[in-house]
């Protein structure tokens, strides 16, 4: 009936709580050990290691330790016991061993080849997370944190670049990544480099979708502090922001392309499916996620005469604000669409609507909070990355594979950038200067979103492999790029030191001569955007914040006692202070600035601008980097601060 | 070899993710849920039912609807496969089924007798948290939150009292609450209402110790909201707090007594075991909790000539003193002390010294977050105890022993209360009045360490028995009790609307004539809290703050040299501001207020300070409750804010 060999001794139940309370230590200490270094590096201006370049390079280091210096203490084999009679595996199992019963609880599928990987360190074992670890509890807060604090402003600007690198660019980058890599498969099986496994073109489809997310978290990181170009900060943001969910929509889609028959022949229908499903997935997400902001922003905006409103429970509104927020996602998820995305939009039009609700207490607390999260996940993921070189136990290294991956990677970024750029600059009034373009091009680094894909299915020998490439370009961009950053934009000679107002008008104002703000919306942004900004600044903007014109204004006039039941008492005084088209300029978003940004002095510059020389970037002190954020309330509309008790 | 039926459907890996956020779902619906209707009684001015209170009914009917309105959608029988082979239970078991091996994670011993209330519902299942996450996830930003926003002024005044009634109440309530019990389960078992279990005295004790914790969480938010008397609040808070950690470890030290022989009689080497095991894990836990925050301390005081200071990067400073703050709870854990118990004295340092230390934004940000932490975190726990009520699976109802249960705990606190206050009245200057012994009495609500200690353990019948019985009456206490609080306080005649400040002074001044602060401290303290203050404000504040005389003035001569590498160069500029006495009144606390606390109405008094009648309670306005915490930085120490770029 079953073959059984003896596999593990005993633990009892305290066991296992201290046994998660040590590897919690470990990635507490190997967190601290990072903030410790980051804080060192802040001291001494160094910007050639980024701090999650640094939490890398300590996991790392532990992941060494752990695998080479820790004995296996209790695990003895890894032997499977056969059981004909299940059908399936069931998400629990009693078994009842010497006259005791033990649940257990169903974690996973295993290769046959992977078994002999369970042989060994108990301990590494336990540092593995589950990968659904990544995607439910560590992506959303970065996610979330990147769409509030999207500066929505020059978002908008660039939007139509944007959403070109973004979608096409991103589809450009997977399916170039998939050809080469197919291409290097087959050579590499005529070669006999490789076994032909069953690596099919979708599998090398899969691998260049999700080896096109784009993270370039240590160069922002350094753009920010160095006040880069305003512009380029918002283009690489942007387009990282959205082609990460680009990416996992695209992901997700292709590993349900099933065409009928023959796996690699190229079936019609299926593809089209696959398109429809990524249309699908995106559409739902995005109205997900947008739909709980509404809901935040309507519930936060509530002025019933008999209600005190949510704004003077701080408290309450943060906890509010965080757990619709945190529905969004999960409500994607539970509906099959993906979280992530809605997760994303849901942050953008938190802050578009919601934001402008809250009282000055919970902007600041949702700000630090979603800060603080971005700021723990984010350096936990790194951290783990570089335990996972280590500790993580089916990886397949494959030199080749590895190389035609990097050749992949950087092909596929180059076809994104400059074509599109290209293209780009036939439209806009504002060019992409070939500077630009080449530090957009040397910024295409991977970080957590094509880890946590790759790791999200490590089953099959291929995906293993996959999992082990990605795991290494993203180790390789991250200390290589990500540290070249500052050489690279004193050598394409990008100008720093931009104050981003200040840069915003002079290019509006060079562009248009004189009218200085009211163009710039209008001659920046597409017509569509600008049929969006006229709809969302008449209605939606009034109907669920305490801005923008009054909706008795802009509704026909037998809407009007319906607009004024809507309204919010503060929307008529609003009017009188707020020009209309620059109300995107200086109003309604979030901006974040140096604490004091004002005694920050900027690097050494000639005329033109640019850094002269890398060695005097060190003139510019005490870059404060995360630390220093300030939250600067934009809030001009006459919203009163009702902090009295009503 | 083995019996095999077969037991479960198959479940593809999305389905996992899906239905874990689903389940979060549920709880974060709960949770908006009880925001919101805290939004509506804090405008209804409604206190009958706390937030807490509101959760667990939100729990109670959503578990009432899991059970019975929700199909069990794949589970068919909970089937127990034999293996006779294994010795005992591994910590993962690969099975293959149908030539897939599946990898399964041990989750819990199971007894026989539950082995049918796995069948059925597997929404219920997966609605049943382990209890690991409450100990190891939910509790400890609670009990920290309650450290490190301990009013230590007060705190201090009664810390005689407050040990008395913690540790030596604690002991008493439990021994009181073993005895009774025991002899109703002899009652029960000669009249044949229950089996003749192993129900042991030890077991009984066991119930003592966990139901000795109690958890007046309601009854404090009303006295905040009131502003009842500062010395009643406090010494209801500080026992609350003090007396978890005493049951916890009074829990743990229980059940691992072991006498050698028969279980029921007295082990006197077993007992003074057990008294050497408590005294060593709370000493031991003590230590570590302690320790990580003298460690934090020493890292955001350090002044090193060339290094700017942590306090301007307020974000690595946030991120530092959480992961410290963790550690201290891990790594107690780790040690196989109690992490709770550690997690609450580093708060207490915490608050004490590193406190002193944090830039302005960075005291903001600790205390926000761990506030936040701590609502979240308390609701979750009030949401899932209702939960429980109806989704646990092996519940076993004895009314008879609920009602023992019941008495007992009531006649426990009377003894603990009543006979200590006694002799306490007897050193006090400051008597503690029959109506606050009264209140005190009251308050003696279980809540959530009692629910966490009982669902740790529930594999044998009578300790199923103790956690149904548990939750029973922390829904009781927490309903009848909590909604009872204010019509009690009237009914006791109890001041409301008082000025902590102010009281403390005229208590003070009625005392000691005049001289008013600076004999507070003294007179009311006992002479072994001097030694241990004086030592304090000499060596260590100096030591590990910016606050304090310089160490140059307290150590003898010969340090100078030492002395002078170590104390903060704004110490010396301290010493002319602040007087010696008065420090630990004025200075080095974080106080919370109400926001503009000044324009409270206070509730309607007659001139001895009593509420008259309970209607005109309602004439208080806008409590805040919660949600209206404004730090009150009263660092009066010249520590230099910089926040400038150094």
């Amino acid at each position: 009936m079953e073959k059984l060999k003896k596999y593990v001794s005993v633990k009892d139940e305290d066991h296992f709580y201290h046994q998660g309370a040590v590897e919690l230590l470990i990635f507490n200490f190997l967190l601290i050990l990072t903030i410790l270094t980051i804080w060192l590096f802040k001291n001494h201006r160094f910007r050639f290691l980024h701090e999650t370049g640094g939490a890398m390079l300590y996991g790392l280091v532990m992941g060494l330790i752990i695998r080479y210096v820790t004995k296996s203490p209790d695990v003895e084999s890894g032997t499977v016991y056969e059981c004909e009679k299940l059908k399936s595996g069931p998400s629990t199992l009693l078994i009842n061993i010497t006259n005791q019963v033990y649940e257990y609880q169903y974690k996973r599928e295993i290769s046959h080849h992977n078994v002999n990987g369970h042989q060994g360190n108990a301990m590494l074992q336990k540092m593995t997370f589950d990968p659904s670890i990544f995607f439910n509890i560590l992506l959303p807060p970065i996610i979330f944190h990147a769409g509030y604090s999207l500066k929505k402003r020059h978002f908008f600007r660039n939007l139509g670049s944007i959403l070109t690198y973004a979608f096409l660019g991103t589809a450009i980058s997977c399916i170039v990544i998939g050809l080469i890599m197919y291409g290097f498969v087959k050579a590499m099986v005529h070669i006999g480099q490789l076994k032909q496994w069953e690596f099919h073109f979708t599998d090398c489809l899969f691998f260049g979708s999700l080896m096109s997310a784009t993270d370039p978290v240590t160069v922002l990181a350094i753009f920010h502090e160095l006040n880069v170009d305003t512009d380029l900060y918002t283009l690489l943001f942007g387009e990282s922001v959205l082609n990460d969910a680009v990416a996992i929509v695209l992901t997700h889609s292709i590993s349900i392309y099933s065409p009928k028959e023959n796996p690699n022949a190229f079936d019609a229908a299926a593809f089209f499916q696959s398109v429809g499903n990524f249309l699908g997935i995106f559409a739902g997400s995005f109205a997900m996620g947008s739909s709980y902001a509404v809901v935040t922003a309507l519930i936060s905006f509530m002025h019933l005469t008999k209600f005190t409103k949510l704004c003077e429970f701080p408290m309450l509104e943060t906890g509010l604000f965080f757990l619709l927020s945190w529905s969004a996602f999960l409500s994607a998820e539970a509906a099959g669409l993906t979280g992530i995305v809605a997760v994303l939009f849901c942050g953008v039009t938190q802050a578009h609507y919601t934001y402008n609700n809250l009282s000055a207490d919970s902007k600041m607390r949702t700000r630090q909070l979603f800060e603080f999260m971005n700021f723990l996940a984010e350096n936990v993921i790194f951290c783990y990355m570089g335990l996972a070189l280590f500790t993580f136990q089916n990886h397949i290294f494959n030199p080749l594979f590895i190389f035609g991956a990097l050749v992949a990677v950087f092909v596929a970024r180059a076809s994104n950038i400059y074509p599109l750029s290209f293209l780009l600059n036939l439209g806009r009034k504002q060019k992409i200067p070939r500077n630009f373009q080449h530090m957009m091009m040397f910024s295409g680094l991977r970080g957590a979103i094509a880890f946590a894909l790759a790791i999200r299915d490590t089953d099959c020998q291929p995906k293993q492999m996959m999992f082990t490439t990605a795991l290494l370009i993203v180790l390789f961009t991250v200390w290589v790029l990500g540290g070249g950053t500052t050489p690279m934009l004193t050598w394409l000679q990008i100008r720093v030191g931009v104050d981003p107002d200040e840069d915003l008008k002079a290019k509006a104002a060079s562009q248009s001569g004189s009218n200085l703000d009211k163009n710039t919306t209008k001659a920046e942004s597409a017509w569509l955007f600008r049929i969006w900004y006229g709809f969302d600044h008449k209605y939606l903007k009034p109907l669920l914040t305490h801005a923008g014109p009054p909706l008795t204004s802009t509704l026909p006039e037998w809407c009007n006692p319906v607009a004024r039941l809507l309204t919010s008492p503060s929307a008529y005084g609003d009017q009188q202070k707020d020009g209309d088209t620059d109300y995107i300029i200086n109003n309604d978003e979030l901006t974040e600035n140096y604490e004091s940004s004002a005694c920050i002095p900027v690097p050494a510059q000639d005329s033109t601008g640019f850094i002269q020389a890398p060695g005097k970037e060190d003139i510019q002190e005490g870059d404060l980097g995360l630390g220093g954020y300030k939250l600067q309330l934009r809030d001009t509309a006459a919203q009163p601060q009702k902090n009295s008790l009503a």
